[in-house]
């Protein structure tokens, strides 16, 4: 097999989930403007895509035609969209910036915020369920959309920013911050990844082994965005470094220390790595892509 | 055939969809319990269950077994109920009272309704995706959830709401007025009467003939609305009479007059009763619905 050219696989499929959102999203002209203004302004912010890139390289990975999986990316990135316009909200973590850009209810005000974070949600379902816009037989589909729902709801993600927002000024324990970290942001990795093989036709010990996979990776995703926050510069993270220590969230080296911090994010996909064995040659790129994960400065 | 007791069917399917609700919202005691116990404040507040009944009536007008439409009986009312949540919220309507009641953000904060309004949308997803619910076939199930996708995002429900939110304190014209009206609320509506005839297997004119009464119907309701806001006292409403005045908030009264208002929704809703023709006598109780929210006085 030829060297594996990371970047270039991840530029691409950037590029084509970016497409697909162009067209999965209302246009900008659609009554209210306003509204389809905002959901593309917080869309078109200069994500990383990451949850696109882990649905469409899972649905490789187990055979699948990148195609069918890609409405799934573009919901995906819109439930995270969305996720991200609520947490900035004055009432939640009251950001002014993100991506270096100025949030959503900076730009557009806090109601249509709030209702452009409910209409990307809303619109991630439509997609999901679009009768058009793949092959993956019905049952297949409903079972990715139960999953999503479950992933992105008050056990997953939305509990994950409940609890974060409940912990505020508290001190946690460990067992509230592995909580945080795997419901915040962990449960809808897990999900992309999963509804990715879902997709691809994957069952029994190859979908396992992406689960596996997906948790190890979306917790040391999480860590190493910790260890961001308080070694990056802010111009590298487009936000203000040591702002999770100022407003005192948890953090995995606020309570572990930073060396610690850094060993389990490098267990953690070494396990994810091990958790591939059974694809073989076509889980190269999700390794691949666990390294860059340990990697990334920003 | 026997004379028609509306209220006491009305009842009856009101207690099977509280039941419904109980058993597909997550347990109160779930982590985090605090916005589990929002989510279900805010859903057992005493609604009139409007949407659900819709449903399951008009899936009964077409054969089809009502056990099958309840998950969708119940996500409308979850959709419906997070949508409430989120028009209470400061930065929209600035609500303190719904229905007699705090709102949820006077009883749990801002951030927490917020999410849990999130959570609920998500939910409702959940429910109607999941497989082991019903016995309507798949490919009819993705029909529904992308039709009530549609009805509920910035095309339809969410829309309205943002263009309410853009209109206060302006001068409106009567077509924006429909469009408010036909979006903020019609849209959900229509789609309950559509996602209730689609799961009793109802197609071509039957569909056409639901399609239109919920769109009439859904008209009506909300003109009866702006009727009752100047007519109806507090203690009726639950909420203060004349609110909608005072904040110069668009209705058909302030635009059409009341006597005309009156007119216009008296003849949507006999619009809305001949629509019901290809149903012959399995249309009675929809047809009885249509009469009683042209009586309803809150």
């Amino acid at each position: 097999m030829a060297e594996l050219d990371l970047p270039g696989i991840m530029a691409a499929r950037r590029q084509a989930v970016d497409a697909a959102l162009e067209r999965w999203l209302p246009e900008q002209d659609q009554v209210p403007p306003k509204i389809h203004e905002a959901m593309r302004y917080s869309v078109f912010a200069g994500g990383k895509r990451l949850r696109p890139l882990l649905v469409l390289l899972a649905c490789e990975a187990v055979g699948g035609k990148p195609a069918d999986a890609m409405p799934i990316a573009a919901a995906l990135e819109m439930i995270h969209t969305y996720s991200l316009i609520h947490d900035d909200l004055p009432a939640m973590d009251d950001d002014d910036y993100r991506r270096g850009r100025l949030t959503c209810h900076k730009v557009y005000g806090e109601a249509i915020a709030i209702l452009a974070g409910d209409a990307l949600l809303t619109q991630a379902f439509q997609v999901l369920a679009d009768p058009s816009v793949t092959g993956i037989p019905a049952s297949r589909r409903l079972q990715i959309v139960a999953e999503i729902a479950e992933a992105a709801g008050s056990r997953g993600m939305v509990g994950g920013q409940a609890m974060d927002i409940l912990s505020e000024g508290r001190e946690i324990d460990r067992a509230t911050l592995l909580y945080l970290h795997t419901h915040k942001t962990g449960a809808l990795i897990r999900a992309s990844i999963r509804a990715g093989g879902i997709a691809g036709g994957a069952e029994g010990g190859s979908l396992d082994g992406l689960t596996r996979y997906g948790e190890r990776v979306g917790l040391a995703f999480q860590i190493v965005d910790d260890i961001l926050d308080i070694e990056g510069s802010s111009a590298e993270m487009g936000k203000t470094a040591g702002s999770d220590l100022r407003r005192k969230k948890a953090t995995y080296p606020a309570i572990l220390g930073l060396e610690e911090s850094r060993r389990q994010a490098a267990h953690l996909l070494q396990e994810a790595k091990d958790a591939l064995r059974p694809l073989g040659e076509a889980g190269a790129v999700l390794q691949a892509l666990a390294d860059f994960v340990g990697r990334r400065r920003h």
